[in-house]
């Protein structure tokens, strides 16, 4: 009734296609209870939205733009793969950012994927990590791990 | 009764207070019968330990000691969470390291959070995972990703 | 029957000796159905088959067939735990990069090890991350880490 599918409709939000791989492998995979989703980046109809690295090309509000939009994919993803309204949550965010060695701004890059996940899971939150890359694809700034819970619609794992 | 919070007591380490989440997240959440904590930083009452790189002002010595921070930091999240007790094994760990291109001494560094893990769940061991990162929250040299099985006495998974 | 087993030696593929540990931790864990790996390097007989980074000493052929060897290592690993034909498929493999800034072929050397796996578990397929990394054990071009799931014979699982 208040899925995630109505949550994101009254934020506003509007899902994008969901990616195709680049390469040899699925958007998602279902096992124990858990939905692994490929690395979700900021990509709309295959393309980059933008390129750089943090703390050169790229400020935080930049990056931020770019961990909403793989959100939005990976929302995308597991609506396409079990339905988004059988997601019981976010279990497990990471945010992989290409930065330079002296940037340290990691959580306000991240926490513009959190923001949409706390719109369509409210009011359950996620765990989170953040990490420096040297480089990700096609020259990509953000890269997100997401683990689901799926076939829960109620669970009392948020400690 | 011999559990991990006897055991950590019997070899004299004491469990600092959990750290508080750096943003739009909670610090771990439980599905499946599996504890994802958040990131796992050097942190002290919400301030660095350290900061730098290893390989340039940080000795595999110092990059041990964040570990062994980062990691009861780690225990005293679960602690907070389902208790430490009804946790049955550190399933998983990944060490990511603030690095220099050319370092290469990844193992000296995890060594220090795996020894603490040792101590509270001996003898089962967990399985491991190095990386180096291009830069971590706020200029710290390490992060932990912590995955823990929780709700089973024994566990027969070690292989 | 027509297992992974069955599936690698039809396709001319043999599994080295499982690589040992290189500090305090065991090869795999299993918990909740899954069997988490620890990091799979390019090792044979313990030593390094190559080393350099990716968009430096190395192109990607040459980090294709590092994660290939990455990935043999990986079911060796499984195959001396569980016993390869217990293992349902891949569910997760993420595929770190030792790279320059400048690097962004990452799909290029991550398909070295998803044919791996694609051989093996045909016709199922695993969601897939790629990451570049600052440094990485020894020197080694990349790591894997690979998440399987064990014990069901027949899944459901790809979206």
């Amino acid at each position: 009734m208040s899925g995630a599918t109505e949550r994101l409709r009254a934020a506003g939000l509007h899902l994008p296609e969901p990616p195709r791989p680049l390469g040899r492998y699925v958007p998602a995979v279902a096992a124990s209870g858990l939905l692994f989703l490929s690395g979700m980046l900021p990509l709309r109809d295959g393309e980059p939205l933008l390129t750089g690295r943090l703390g050169q090309e790229l400020d935080p509000a930049a990056g931020r733009e770019a961990a909403r939009a793989a959100a939005l994919n990976a929302l995308a993803v597991a609506d396409a793969g079990t339905g988004l309204d059988s997601v019981a949550r976010v279990v497990r965010l990471a945010v992989h950012i290409a930065c330079d060695p002296g940037f340290g701004d990691h959580a306000a890059v991240a926490d513009g994927a959190s923001e949409v996940f706390d719109t369509a899971f409210a009011p359950t939150r996620h765990s989170r990590l953040v990490f420096g890359s040297a480089a990700l694809p096609a020259g990509m700034p953000v890269e997100l791990e997401v683990v689901l819970e799926v076939g829960a619609a109620t669970s009392p794992g948020q400690l």
